[in-house]
């Protein structure tokens, strides 16, 4: 059996997140590795359900609690149900979003508390925390743009997500910042800026060493 | 104003608290008070929506940490939207279950731990507690019998309520016995035997002095 590794990526909208782990998932097959993508919110079926009430429910939106506390379901479900099997059978896990979003988003973004977010994250996840988190970096003027040329053409022009502010993405690139700094062991930094192909190879560098490629 | 005053009902399936809760509702109109029945989980449109998943999702159940989670996301909301609106307003709360029956069943029938429960029950009521809660006391297998009774001539017979058996019944029992010993001042124990309109006697005995009743 092959190394099971956990690898999360983060970053704001519009960093082009789900681009690049589509593109390094189809990488890791053509080097023989069986890979479950997969992302948060939403990587169960119970956990779609619940997506639809974060992030659409227009009729009873939940208050940031309800909201942190349905998050923790959404992760427990993921990680019980998905991660760690995925990871027992010998998988690479990619990750799009995992705890480090709720401190970014919940905690810097929407000024819940961060004790009680790293307590809800703690019993949520288990323990289980990524061997490396890749946080895709973009000046966050140009995400928001990129996100938002996006979502004028989509269904979701009216999800929750496109009402909030330019300070909103500010705040949460401000926690991805500060949770950098401090688990630095764990975080790589990469560029997002540039063509598809230019950033899907920064993503490799900062990977490579995991799969026993140096060059 | 008129005093708000927070009560909850507890107790196993079949006990008819459902029954009781409207019927003291009515008495209390009848005195003159605004009154909100209420219960958990269930008592927002969000509640509504999560209730479906604890109850019925059969494609993907909730693990039992994402099932506690999704009960204190259900609490969260419906504190912050419901009960601590209709108090402010001077009414009287009725609540059909709360963070009592978290312990007693997702404690002492599904086996959780007891402070992770304590811990999430804190931050998903935010430390609000009913005045009085009434424990509706019936022999547990008189319950269960009252409760598929009811439920072998309704759509519900494929609950998963109904598949657990009788020992997780006798441990939520023993777990309301056990938090009644630990907070005697709050509980009131009704006997849950007799006919309606006895045992809604009890509950009036049980709860008559908050309304400056003494007859």
């Amino acid at each position: 059996m092959k190394t099971p590794l956990f690898i999360t990526f983060e970053g704001g909208e519009g960093t082009g997140k789900t681009t690049q782990l589509t593109l390094l998932a189809k990488r890791l097959e053509r080097l023989g590795r069986d890979v479950l993508l997969t992302r948060e919110p939403g990587g169960t079926p119970l956990g779609i359900e619940i997506r639809r009430h974060l992030v659409a429910s227009t009729i009873d939106p939940p208050v940031p609690l309800a909201e942190l506390f349905l998050y923790a379901a959404d992760r427990a479900q993921h990680v019980e149900r998905v991660i760690k099997p995925a990871l027992a059978a010998g998988n690479v896990v990619l990750c799009d979003r995992y705890a480090d979003a709720t401190v970014a988003y919940q905690c810097y973004g929407r000024g819940l508390n961060r004790e009680l977010i790293d307590e809800l994250n703690g019993i949520a996840t288990g323990g289980l925390w990524p061997v490396r988190t890749l946080l895709i970096d973009l000046d966050h003027s140009e995400g928001v743009n990129r996100s938002l040329a996006r979502e004028a053409s989509s269904e979701e022009a009216e999800s929750r997500f496109e009402e909030e502010e330019t300070a909103f993405h500010e705040r949460v690139n401000e926690g991805y910042r500060a949770l950098m700094k401090k688990e630095g062991e764990r975080f790589r930094l990469v560029d997002g800026y540039g063509t598809v192909e230019e950033v899907a190879s920064r993503v490799w560098e900062a990977l490579k060493d995991l799969f026993g490629e140096t060059k």
